[in-house]
């Protein structure tokens, strides 16, 4: 069976380096948990002072707000199919939510209790969000959600998530840049409600030294990273704090092959392009701290549902053998981490998540 | 909170045709389960004579061996950590795994009770398997494995994998035609030993009507289809039997975009190349009977782990509104049934899996 290691403590150093960013920059943190998912590893931030969680969908909101934590924002655009949840897990914390339009107000009608929202802002992702050229869209929601008593406006959300897709440290910095300029003008446009400013994507928080007007920080990936990350320069190798353990299942003298028992439902379909061909994870040698780093790069070259290939493995198809467990540090760990379910650490300790 | 909805009727059309395939051809049809994994699925079977299981993992075997399933092939190379699963799931059934190398025999040195053998045959897929043009490996397992009369040698397997790449009707046959070859002329050379053939990618196994000597078909995928299945020419789009049923979350008018609670972690990365460019999913359009197909094809052209998104929605925009509940047919059923974890019956009647 393959296995989601967790080494924690660079799990631990990496929590700590970017509460250590937001406390140097004066802003609160709000740590997404989407990536890990687990209430352990959620338990690991009250260290480091912090109290209030982002998280994407209402069950990981349930899921966390029964295990204590009193502040959620689900960073999620309000639909009206989660109006259950929103109220049964209300009672049991301060839940915010994102809304993006008007049409999604009258849906909140009927809440029992205080909800806060925040409007989620399209500084040029393009995905969700309103866009910061249309301020007139923001005054029509603050204002017609300020007939609902009960819901309560706490400010705008970024999620600059086109970071992912920068091809330079250029780009980053005109993105980051461009997010601040506008979250910035939305601030003083709409200072009567003072606001506060949420930003958070990975690449931005980890990168970026500087931070505005903005008043919280709301990255997620960063608690473990991962090779997408480590590409755009947020994270070393060495700070990827997970790697999939998978034992080999056969070894191939045509074409130097190995496959390994570990596919798309263990690592996920999640590809990375390097030198035009895409990668599925790159394969780290284990060692008694966990895992180093080898003179040559080797990756899993494609993937089905249960099997992982490595083709052109050279010696390495020499000194493995069937059963022989090889250590894969994931492409996307946010998605490897949902399918695996659970995590154990090097020192063996089982860390249950959500969906274990 | 999207769902995968399962159009029964459908699948049991997929079912009952694929079963009568084999019944015209001659052949034991043992449906692979790796798609659907579950119980009551599977169950469906049973009216067809099916009594015997192919399955990806162990831990799929244990569950459908649990179900009362007595003849279970594991389809995935043997590797010694699957020891201890592999003693306690012979114990309730008749069980087969897949041999492709002398390397896995030591392993099975001290098993318990007779397990069955196959040797996993690569015709061209290049994944893994011993490649026909190495009759002398084969001899070297069979004769290595006769030392052990707890191991029982029944055949040959091929997946031939490589179907999936197929780029036209002639590349199938190629494919097909060179598999019943190459596996037809191991059936003679190793006759002495009796050997079953089983074969059975969904590809193949749809698109063809002659098996040659072939004894036995595995296919999967087959009980849903998917989007990849339908442009491969294995299915028709009417024939597919699951959706995703994903509610609007925001419509922007600038892209006429339109963004749905279905992302990554739903539907899975997993997408299909339609004139150059990357779709994850197609919309279908809700009827009293199931959904039905519109004048206008439309997809999911990007995904992130929460979200999905449809560009260029033209007057669909105008029509849907928050909350709204859109379907759309996977690129790859098995892993969005694998992510998923359960099926909703277009009656409403919820049907688990083994990872429920």
């Amino acid at each position: 069976m393959s296995k989601l290691l967790l080494d924690q403590e660079k799990c631990l150093r990496n929590i700590e380096k970017m509460a250590g960013k937001a406390k140097r920059n004066s802003l609160s943190f709000r740590p997404h948990c989407k990536t890990h998912q687990s209430k352990e590893i959620a338990s690991w931030f009250r260290d480091f002072d912090i109290s209030a969680l982002t998280v994407s969908s209402f069950p990981m909101a349930r899921y966390f707000a029964e295990d204590g934590w009193k502040d959620i924002l689900v960073a999620f655009p309000f639909q009206p199919g989660e109006m259950e949840s929103l109220i049964s897990i209300s009672e049991k914390c301060k839940l915010s939510i994102l809304v993006d339009s008007p049409a999604a107000l009258p849906f909140l009608h009927h809440i029992p209790r205080q909800i806060g929202y925040y409007i989620d802002i399209d500084t040029g992702y393009g995905r969700t969000g309103v866009k910061t050229e249309n301020p007139d869209l923001i005054e029509q929601i603050i204002v017609k959600a300020s007939a609902n008593s009960k819901l309560k406006f706490r400010g705008f959300y970024c999620h600059a998530g086109h970071s992912y897709k920068a091809g330079s440290r250029k780009d980053t910095d005109d993105i980051h840049g461009k997010a601040l300029g506008d979250m910035e003008s939305l601030k003083m446009q709409f200072a009567q409600y003072s606001p506060r400013l949420l930003y958070g994507d990975t690449p931005n928080c980890s990168i970026q030294e500087e931070f505005g007007k903005i008043d919280e920080i709301t990255p997620g990936n960063f608690v473990f990273y991962d090779l997408v990350q480590c590409s755009l320069g947020a994270c070393s190798q060495e700070e990827i704090a997970v790697a999939m353990e998978c034992p080999v299942a056969g070894r191939y003298p045509i074409g130097e092959r190995i496959v390994i028992h570990g596919g798309a439902v263990h690592f996920s379909k999640e590809s990375l392009l390097l030198d035009g061909a895409a990668v599925f994870g790159q394969l780290v040698k284990r060692s008694e701290q966990g895992w180093t780093f080898g003179p040559e790069e080797r990756y899993l070259t494609s993937i089905s549902q249960e099997h992982g290939v490595m083709e052109q493995c050279g010696d390495l198809i020499r000194e493995v053998n069937i059963g022989d467990k090889l250590l894969f540090l994931p492409v996307h760990s946010c998605l490897t981490a949902n399918l695996m379910r659970k995590y154990q650490t090097l020192e063996g300790n089982r860390i249950s998540t959500l969906n274990s």
